[in-house]
């Protein structure tokens, strides 16, 4: 396989784009990317769009031919790929996987959502399509109640209290004042957390990431054509499925997708854990901001929470994770997300992270979950000069 | 590059499938090209599902997490590849790059669609997602309109009657009678064809794929590892895009991205359209099955309808095409049509077509449309012992 870098970055603020439809906010980011690149658009020789429901919301599939149309990169090779909120991070090992066949040179990776101008009803049942239809969804359970099942699981298994599970909310809105890119860059306290609403019990409003749109692209390329101070080379990359539903799985406390995901990743990277410099993880809700810190390999099952409290994963703890803002505070727009959160492993790794720099940061982590679990891609970049 | 094989093939009947869910479908169809391969599901590496519908019609996306499961291959990178109608061939070309890559040993693609048990409007809306939302289907025109203007331009440009482009319709009902997973077996003739209602003028019923169920599968994997008898290479594996909509095109009478799509595939092949010996075309409706056979090489523009009149695309032939049905009457599963179009180059360089074998076929070309020429894959297998 051929060495795979990541060359330009490119990303629109999240928030309520009431005055961009989906193509534009895809064509801004793409096009920023390019730029970052110094690219032009007639260089690309494939592009993969990531996105979960712009057939039920927008009424539009075919995005690969829409979307290189309205780029102006006509003719090339293009399609959606679809993984649930995990389809940004998947798509992304698509994009790695043509470059390192060598079939392919340079490749765009887009994600784009778009939620806001949907009504709340219609904006359930699509989030809904990520879990079972057949066996699951006719109970009537929405997707942050299936989250509250694995919360209240959580805390009863490992005797963990709520205060330290919601302090991960607190945590991304304080990286999130510094991110000009976040949904909600207001800082927050935990006495606001666990008195806002319930959303499903016991996830309050403030545990849940935000409904909204956004998009994010990458350009990647052989290493061998890397240019600038900085190369950032993609180490290792994995995804990782598990059944789609929690009444099949062993312990709905363990995501079985990140343990096998990031291990693979791991391997590929020939790196641990501890290695790790900065990390941006898939916190949907608080309780899997903990989860995953552990089943990433960072923590014991049930000692998620000691990290939180103890301040390692901050700036110069043991794991800085969700330097700006996580899906809680950055936003979520769900086939974009985990792009966001590559492009923000990338300005660590480039030195460009401004407040929320980790100093001397190599090697990031970014992992990106579909479902309660059900699909994980974990991506590890390094800086190699 | 990995030099690519196809080690195995499964597939569903085409019909209204109204005892089985699209899981049922997909399962069964993947079960039937591990067994072809000898693999156990286990040995599986990765999975691509092509569907364009799932969210839509069925409520369900995430389809690379639930059907992994329901398949047994629990844990494996799986995702939905989606672009329209040309799903199956290009989510077969990701396939191929990930076997290619060296990343993947095993790796299954399957489609799947499942439309009948949606009401007609919702079916209409569904495919009509494959046009650009915003500017075209506004207007209230269908899929089945768009291409009637495609017809209607073709005749008046080329000066070709549609006694002559109709003949297609005959010629797939022809060949569907000795395949049993065709949609329809039964024989007709042109004047039935011409004396059906028109579905969107000069677009007669019985020159219009039909809506169904189905589901079909491949194994890829190293060439190395092939087994058997007969070994069938992936010779050439492109893709291509077009601007999403018609009024964007210099020439709605010529496919560019088939052009472009074909004719890298041939380099790739290092072949010519001489030296192809069979080919499954996407001909939706009778009009594309003309256009295609020019713009892949094997007529000039305005003289597809001369080689369907002199028998050439018969068993024999210079380019004997569609022998199972094409679109009209093996029928068209969205997602799965391009997969059972590549299974079906499979079984002739097998040289297990029965009836309609192609004696000594070594070279198969598939060609698979998404939207009206939007996004075109095409595929080329050699037979290499």
């Amino acid at each position: 396989m051929r060495r795979v870098a990541i060359l330009g970055v490119g990303l629109t603020e999240v928030k309520e784009h009431w005055d961009k439809s989906l193509r534009k906010l895809f064509v801004e980011a793409a096009t920023a990317a390019l730029k970052d690149a110094g690219l032009d658009v007639n260089q690309l020789d494939a592009m993969y769009v990531a996105n979960m429901s712009s057939g039920y919301l927008q009424g539009q599939e075919h995005l690969g031919s829409l979307l290189s149309t309205w780029l102006g990169a006509k003719g090339i090779p293009a399609c959606k790929i679809e993984a649930a909120c995990a389809s940004g991070g998947v798509a992304f090992h698509q994009a790695f996987l043509a470059v390192a066949s060598g079939l392919y040179d340079y490749v765009l990776v887009g994600g784009v959502e778009k939620m806001s101008d949907a009504i709340t009803s219609d904006i359930l049942t699509a989030l809904m399509m990520a879990d079972d239809q057949d066996y699951i969804a006719p109970t009537g359970v929405t997707f942050v109640g299936l989250n509250a099942l694995v919360y209240r699981y959580y805390m009863a298994k490992y005797r963990v209290r709520q205060e330290d599970i919601a302090l991960m909310a607190v945590h991304d809105h304080e990286y999130a004042a510094n991110n000009p890119y976040a949904q909600f860059r207001n800082r927050i306290t935990l006495d606001q957390v666990l008195s806002s609403p319930l959303v499903a019990d016991p996830i309050h409003l403030l545990e849940s990431s935000p409904i909204g749109d956004g998009a994010a692209a990458l350009i990647l390329g052989p290493l061998e054509r890397s240019k600038g101070e900085v190369v950032v080379e993609v180490a290792g990359s994995s995804v990782a499925t598990d059944n789609l539903s929690l009444q099949l799985r062993e312990d709905i406390t363990t995501m079985y997708a990140t343990i096998k995901a990031s291990r693979e990743a791991y391997r590929m990277a020939k790196v641990e854990p501890k290695d790790v410099d900065v990390i941006e993880m898939h916190d949907a809700f608080t309780i899997l901001g903990v989860i995953n810190l552990e089943d990433l390999g960072f923590a014991e099952k049930g000692k998620g929470v000691e990290l939180i409290k103890e301040g390692e994963i901050e700036i110069g703890g043991k794991v800085p994770s969700n330097l700006f803002g996580g899906l809680k505070a950055r936003g979520h727009p769900v086939g974009a997300t985990g792009l966001y959160q590559l492009i923000e492993v990338v300005w660590q790794l480039r030195g460009e992270a401004g407040k929320n720099q980790v100093e001397g940061a190599e090697i990031g982590l970014a992992q990106n979950v579909g479902g309660v679990g059900s699909t994980v891609s974990v991506n590890i970049l390094r800086r190699v000069k």
